[in-house]
């Protein structure tokens, strides 16, 4: 690369000097502007410019004066990403990568759904992808479309006005573990809520279709906090004897480890004392011994969320995407 | 909240003439422009229309006015992200917050850092924190400084040109491992390397650390490949008598776990056999029979990252931050 060695800032009138050109032929040249054309030579020559002084064209700018961004935002708990979710973001930025995008994750937290989507709306990105459906209200949504942003994706079992929504249940995976566990003969089961920040918008859509499946039979269920932490899990398993619970579903796999772990060791049989059930599949769970009954989440492959948002972007629909149900990953700890 | 049920854009100039002002006065208003004053009545007004027609100012336009942008870029693999830092990120975002500043994750991967900085160049962030030393060249440093972009902190064990170093090194955690395991009288230690893209920025200075302290003793060091799943661990363990190995550094906690139960489903007794030694000192790990033995990276505090990168924005420069060692918790593994 032919770029100079001075620290200074470089700016487009840098490269209009060097290519011989005015600035407003520099824009047009690097932002392949529609509307006002340059001949292909006169592009070479600003590129050449551009390339020898290392000017990198400024996104906002772009996107100011294209009256579009071009970064897609995912808000998303940090707790929530870990080693399930990796390569599915990973997925993701590639296939915005490929259409001259970038996803950035927006990891805050909000009191709100407004103040969340007000903060979302400053940065003015072509599309928000939303997997917590409890952070976006039908207000959200609207401050959202009132700052130009068209295309908002949500993952959410309830379709909020103006998103579109592809459903993905997280009460269902709640549902199933509980029908699973009935099913087995399990009487009293225990509901693990995570105590971690920004893990409840998951945790109470599962809890809530624990509680369905159960009013609907004789089987009770009750909640129970964690942290996730190794003196929560065996402060829980302390205190179990006196809960009279034969079974718990434990949020996820991470949790559930956690617990049967803190359980073994005070001497609980699993599944013969209590059943143990977690969810997501996690890569771990097939190993512990014994091996871990999981909830596994279909979901809808980065390819399907990219081709969904780009179609919003650019033509402000999209096909419907099916529904993702859970599925029953039954092992020896229930 | 006033906001107007209208789907339809709201622009600052619907801002104006709601306030009976100027579309520049409402930019003046609401931007806190420093060197141009607009009386606190005319500001109370613009504020009251804004929030009356659901207005949000857009972050990109008031970056460029403004000439800095309010966005915080880290680059981070998502791989990396989990449960160990989703508690410093988010302490992270919250310092941030309090400054009028949003952190965003920028979870791209990149063929090459020069690549990668012309990404994060586009965006023309305040700040960028890399996490991952080798992402970050002085090339790359040149160019993010040449886009304007003054504050750039780097957890690494090299400085590089243009960039506030924390001294954060990779390699003595790789290099604490093996001294234990040495001193605990191991000879033919096996180090795991994650197959995973975007680890081996992490994994590589580890094996480093690990080879320089065995070239030392009598002991060996062989690095061994290993996908986070349980079918690569299975493999591993099925093959694990040919290797002659009494002892494995896993490369963290996550690794370590998922090896330790391939080998002990194999029956292999951990630590009589072979011992078992993570890094990162996971939640899990204390719980695990045996407990595992881990390598705790000490690691500065978000407020002390915060503090920096908001010094280096506002004045340019930051006081120095003290190095950041490994300590080894040594517990029933090893």
């Amino acid at each position: 690369m032919g770029e100079e060695k001075t620290g200074r800032v470089v700016t487009s009138a840098d490269v209009a000097r060097l290519a011989g050109v005015s600035r407003a032929t520099v824009s047009f040249a690097l932002n392949n502007t529609q509307q006002q054309r340059v001949s292909e030579a006169t592009r070479a020559k600003v590129l050449a410019a551009a390339d020898q002084l290392g000017y990198v064209p400024h996104a906002a700018a772009r996107s100011l004066r294209a009256g579009r961004s071009h970064l897609v935002l995912m808000p998303v708990a940090a707790m929530a990403i870990g080693t399930a979710v990796s390569d599915w973001i990973d997925g993701l930025q590639s296939e915005f990568e490929q259409h001259g995008y970038t996803l950035v994750l927006h990891v805050g937290r909000f009191s709100d759904p407004v103040t969340a989507a007000r903060s979302w709306a400053e940065i003015r990105p072509a599309g928000v992808i939303v997997l917590e459906a409890e952070n976006l209200t039908a207000q959200g949504a609207a401050i959202l479309r009132r700052a130009g942003i068209k295309a908002v994706v949500s993952l959410a079992s309830r379709p909020v006005d103006g998103v579109f929504t592809i459903d993905l249940d997280h009460a269902s995976v709640g549902a199933t573990a509980v029908e699973h566990l009935v099913a087995r003969g399990r009487q009293t089961i225990g509901i693990i809520m995570p105590e971690e920040r920004g893990l409840l918008a998951i945790a109470e859509p599962r809890l809530r279709g624990a509680q369905e499946v159960a009013s609907k039979t004789a089987a009770t269920v009750t909640a129970l906090s964690m942290a996730y932490t190794a003196q929560s899990a065996e402060a829980l398993a302390d205190d179990w004897a006196e809960r009279n619970l034969d079974a718990v579903f434990a949020f996820n796999d991470n949790y559930a480890s956690l617990l049967l772990h803190a359980l073994q060791n005070k001497g609980y049989l699993v599944p013969k004392d209590v059943a143990v059930v977690g969810a997501d599949d996690l890569v771990q769970s097939s190993l512990l011994r014994p091996a871990l009954t999981s909830v596994a989440l279909d979901a809808p492959t980065p390819k399907q969320i990219a081709d969904t948002l780009l179609s919003l972007i650019e033509t402000g629909s999209a096909p419907e995407v099916r529904s993702f149900k859970p599925v029953l990953v039954h092992r020896q700890s229930s």
